[in-house]
């Protein structure tokens, strides 16, 4: 039915698109740069989701929802955020369509319904947020506020791909106000590490926590933390951020609260946020020339039953015994689906469901029936066996197990793999270029010198990593004094 | 420390503008119309979302998501859709904002970002998505497609009100598409009875089913069903819709199918959906003069626990008591909280939780502890009982189990009450202003009588409803034959 993806070796960015468009995850639309996330894609964001609002509420932050537009004088009054993100922000410019008069059936923009002041749509909302968060701070005992949302935001993008750069894009952004500099740094940084742990051990993405330099930091942040992951062509991908705003908003939105000592100080801020790139992050780590392959976390359905038979009483049969199956290991807490569909083949369910990256199958034929047997598929190794009936439920909830850790232990083979010390620029560029990944590299600190190498080579600084101990050197570049190795790569 | 509460009986609209406000559920933002969801507010819009996503999903539906945008073009092929909605659309002309020259620190519009065509900001998505579905549909096999997306919408309302009618709100809206009318329209009555059953078993909110009149249908819709509720100042509110759009969209964007036959024909759509207006029905149903009041099951804390006490050590007492109760509670499936702030007196701590309606409080003191009691009180009848330690969860699960009977049978009544019987239209007056509610009169059949009714009362027809027999009569306006009562109200 299908005719195979083209392999990773061949042409990595064509074998992302088509995976992305054959698995069912989402499509281009109408829309310059807006995809349509299709339902199996959207299943896997729910996953996602469901986890991450989980974690957000277990660390005691609570959703609320901000306006999706957000006024240009408001737009405008965080200096720095404002220049970061004027170039690619839709504006509302009028609110009214009339028909017109010139085409019949046709409508236009009712010159007359121009908006006294133009609305962006937000690209992010701290500046709605903080301009609302000025009624809700008088004193100490108003802080924190640990809010979250799930929103949409559009940036005009100029070059998009599906998931990875979209104009239009779902994420949640954590806007967080707190009465001190130490408290809103811990909670840049936990929330950080809630990014971390969810990228290991709910996706099962290895991931290095850092530091962005200042040239890589979000626009208005005084610190950003970050955790890069890294993707089988060898190019990184920033999965999450979090920022410590210090009191740049607080000051841009004059937000003052009393503090316990009876004085007057603005409010300290942090921002963090993940989106649908998430699901790219997914499709890179983890997919292989088949298609997709799915952490059973992450897997809307993590078990497909196929039945193979070539009568109608075949089927029969083995529908009872895929019932029987599925109330088993449903009641073990896994999601199963039977696909005795009549429409398609077993050869092309296979595909579809090795397409879509289900985490097991197993089969049902008659010589099964006859022998107390099903026969086992794992996705992520394309491995096979037969095993009793009996022992199904407790095989699946093992190789459920062993699937999901399998994945990230083979995604952190592949990064640790693709981590390179490197000390001569012209290693550097080598590296880069056949090899590819990381490259721990001694960096002078400055942003011209990070400026040249990203001119030179493409590769930018990913992070400054957190949970490795700093030793000075001689930067890669310029040879001057560096007191630390930073993790440089090209990038998503 | 809070004032009361406007009375209902005094001033219902500010009653409820008080309310929203006071009991932390929404506020006004800077964006003109549109509004912030608090974190209180929020949490009980998940509430609903949760539940509805599940019965969704239930009856077969998968969620999915659609841009935000709608290229003009697209939006223009329904005429009926397009025309009822171009009054009220935020357009997105430009892509870009640039520094102005003639303002230092300040952005414009860059008039070199033109769009080529123009954005309307989705008021609803059923021309992205038919747009969508004309490649995602070429056989009867493709069918049926039962798709819901939640998303957040947008309609330029002149008049706006908290929850009620913003012009940016959330929602969810349902879009399938089916192989024959039938099954269309099936579905268009299913997804109805859906919402009537999540009203009444899930917000304790009774609703009339029924059917619009043609003046009152969704723009492009070929049958609209509908749940009607009523509020307490005797108004009703449309608390969801569900349409049957025959081919109209199919036609507009050219969705053709091969049936079984192997002839093509144009595919069958429905859409429903329900929006943060529900929030407004959920506050004027229930709410009284003390506040909100929340069946269980919408609320966020099911139970809130107060230690009184003069001394820490009564309070570290207390603590340990509430600790275990907490424990217990949760076991047994309910939402506590226990508020031992010391920055607040109890009296303090009742009045907010009276305002935001949580559903049973209990209080603890020292003659609690030397009695094994504690002081349960209702918020539904503000009323108080001591009970024994021991039968605490025991009588919460059953109080709370009554309160939610409790608030739906009251506001049965109350509904039941003010459907009021007329056969003629001076008594279709004085009813309508003085006793208030539906009126269930004889009606023509005619647009003409009803904008004539409209006209003169300000009453609508709700609904055609479902649920009652048809008998034939004479129309309270114009006398002329009728198939059957109506509904009319003054509606929200």
């Amino acid at each position: 039915m299908s005719k195979n993806l083209t392999p990773r070796s061949q042409d990595y960015s064509k074998w992302y698109n088509e995976l992305v468009i054959r698995a069912d995850l989402a499509e281009n639309s109408a829309v310059r740069g807006c995809m349509v996330i299709k339902p199996y894609g959207f299943a896997i964001w729910e996953k996602m989701q469901a986890e991450l609002d989980r974690m957000f509420k277990e660390t005691g932050h609570q959703n609320a929802y901000f306006p999706l537009f957000i006024p240009k004088s408001l737009f405008e009054a965080e200096e720095k955020n404002a220049e970061g993100f004027a170039k690619e922000c839709a504006v509302v410019t009028h609110y009214r369509l009339e028909n017109d008069p010139d085409n019949e059936g046709k409508l236009r923009v009712d010159p007359t319904a121009r908006l006294e002041e133009e609305l962006v749509v937000r690209p992010t909302s701290e500046a709605i947020i903080w301009n609302t968060y000025k009624g809700w701070i008088q004193s100490y005992r108003d802080l924190p506020i640990l809010v979250n949302q799930w929103a949409n935001v559009v940036r005009w993008e100029m070059r998009t791909r599906l998931f990875l750069r979209t104009t239009e894009f779902l994420w949640q952004e954590g806007h967080t106000a707190h009465a001190t500099r130490d408290e809103a740094m811990a909670e840049a940084e936990l929330m950080n590490n809630v990014y971390a742990q969810f990228a290991e051990g709910f996706m099962a993405i290895p991931v290095i926590r850092g530091i962005k330099t200042e040239s890589e930091r979000f626009a208005g942040a005084e610190e950003t933390f970050c955790i890069e992951a890294l993707m089988q062509d060898g190019k990184a991908l920033q999965a999450g951020t979090s920022h410590f705003l210090g009191q740049n908003f607080a000051k841009a939105f004059d937000v003052k609260f009393t503090n316990k000592e009876g004085k007057l100080d603005y409010v300290w801020a942090t921002s963090w946020g993940v989106s649908t790139r998430l699901m790219g992050a997914l499709i890179m780590t983890h997919g292989d020339d088949k298609g997709l392959v799915l952490p059973p976390n992450l897997a809307p359905n993590q078990v497909v039953i196929v039945p193979i038979y070539r009568s109608e009483e075949q089927l029969n049969q083995i529908d009872l015994v895929a019932e029987k199956l599925m109330t088993l290991l449903r009641a073990a807490g896994h999601s199963v689906k039977y696909d005795n569909r009549d429409t398609y083949r077993p050869g092309a369910k296979f595909a579809q469901y090795e397409l879509q990256g289900v985490p097991l199958r197993i089969a049902i034929g008659p010589k099964d029936l006859e022998n107390g047997t099903v026969e086992v598929a794992r996705r992520d190794e394309l491995s096979k066996q037969i095993i009793a009936i009996d022992s199904v439920v407790e095989t699946v909830s093992m190789l459920l197990d062993e699937i999901q850790k399998n994945l990230y232990e083979r995604a952190l083979n592949f990064r640790d793999d693709h981590i390179t010390e490197v000390d001569d620029f012209d290693t550097f560029k080598s590296v880069l270029e056949e090899k590819t990944g990381f490259i721990s590299a001694h960096w002078d600190g400055t942003a011209e010198t990070e400026e040249k190498i990203k001119e030179l080579t493409k590769a930018t600084i990913r992070c400054i990593p957190i949970d490795e101990e700093a030793k000075p050197g001689s930067c890669v570049y310029t040879g001057n004094p560096s007191e630390r190795r930073v993790l440089f790569a090209k990038a998503y």
